[in-house]
């Protein structure tokens, strides 16, 4: 089975070599796309042979081959459909950022509970009603969920969406959240993770001057 | 020393404390709290152990002293600064998203090269241009660092936020950061985070018609 820090270094590889091709070069070393995601090379080559990506004797992989390969591998052969919940600052920045940056996965509906953002697009995606929610999931075929509500409304949102169908859930509501075994949970926590780096950067800036107290290198 | 997981944990208690705290709730059980982020209950004893925090005998934890003990583990005596790069939707979205969240952590100073941009403020930060960032973060006493610009520009406002004294980034940039050993760096990766649900989420989908095609449950 394939873990899930494969599939992170694998959609890094693909944002990496995005830019790689837009720079014009056809061809990349592991050790150079090693260098870039700060793993070793041996770890890129592995993750490359799960593809079944060959490289060019003595010459790397070829960008384009790449590329592909892990679009096959990370994507479905149809368009995987994604739906957003609270178009908020947050939600709205999701959409934004999410537009048009993949070929087969996309936002096609977000939700609100706010009547003034009924009916509008944002980022070329249109709002609905909390309400139409499970009819527009299924009419839409879609399979994913974004949930950028607050704590107290996520839980019923992912309630819907999974009995609407949905198989997988990103959530940045900081709540964790019930959902059916056969649905895929991701959480993502912005604010316990500017906590983590306040924390551990004061705990380095301590550990550094009690060292510089003690005169040890 | 203190782990992550703990650290992630006790951020996300004390976002479930505030919320029952506004509801009215005097103290809460183990269980509860444990109910609520999906842990065991051992677990969050030896959490809230940790932090020198105990019980009422029999009736569980105080919320209000349970906070007081969460904020003084988890932040410092005085106020640590934060600066934000790249005023983009994802930069603003964070400004608003962590505006008056925490007592003794704020977001400073944000940073942009847009010229339109600098001079105003965006949910109460004030924005300047990214040469005055080596100034800005110096005089104001910066600690850590945001990044929310675009991947090409992530090093190079590393580089230039490490120089001024920054001990710890949160890069939502989609590159792997080289930072001096002293400097804590924690990654948020938005695209990845839905690229892992979609991938996850279609293999589950699979596996369970694979398991109604050969009729086991």
């Amino acid at each position: 089975m394939v873990s899930e820090k494969t599939i992170e270094r694998l959609s890094l590889y693909r944002r990496i070599l995005l830019q790689v091709r837009a720079d014009g070069a056809g061809t990349i070393f592991s050790h150079e796309l090693a260098a870039a995601v700060q793993a070793n090379a041996a770890q890129v080559r592995r993750d490359i042979m799960q593809l079944g990506c060959i490289g060019v004797p003595n010459g790397g992989y070829r960008v384009g081959d790449l590329l592909d390969s892990i679009d096959e591998f990370l994507y479905p052969p149809t368009y995987q459909k994604v739906a957003l919940v609270g178009v908020g600052n947050l939600g709205r920045a999701i959409l934004s950022h999410f537009a048009g940056r993949w070929r087969r996965l996309s936002i096609r509906a977000a939700f609100d509970k706010d009547p003034a953002k009924v009916g509008r697009e944002f980022s070329g995606c249109p709002c609905h009603a909390v309400e139409a929610m499970p009819r527009v999931v299924s009419e839409l075929g879609i399979s994913l969920g974004v949930l950028a509500v607050p704590a107290g409304q996520a839980q019923g949102a992912a309630d819907l969406l999974c009995a609407a169908g949905v198989k997988g859930l990103l959530n940045f509501a900081p709540v964790r959240l019930q959902a059916p075994a056969s649905v895929y949970v991701e959480n993502v926590d912005l604010t316990s993770a500017l906590d983590k780096v306040a924390f551990f950067a004061r705990k380095r800036a301590e550990e550094a001057a009690v060292r510089n107290a003690i005169g040890t290198t």
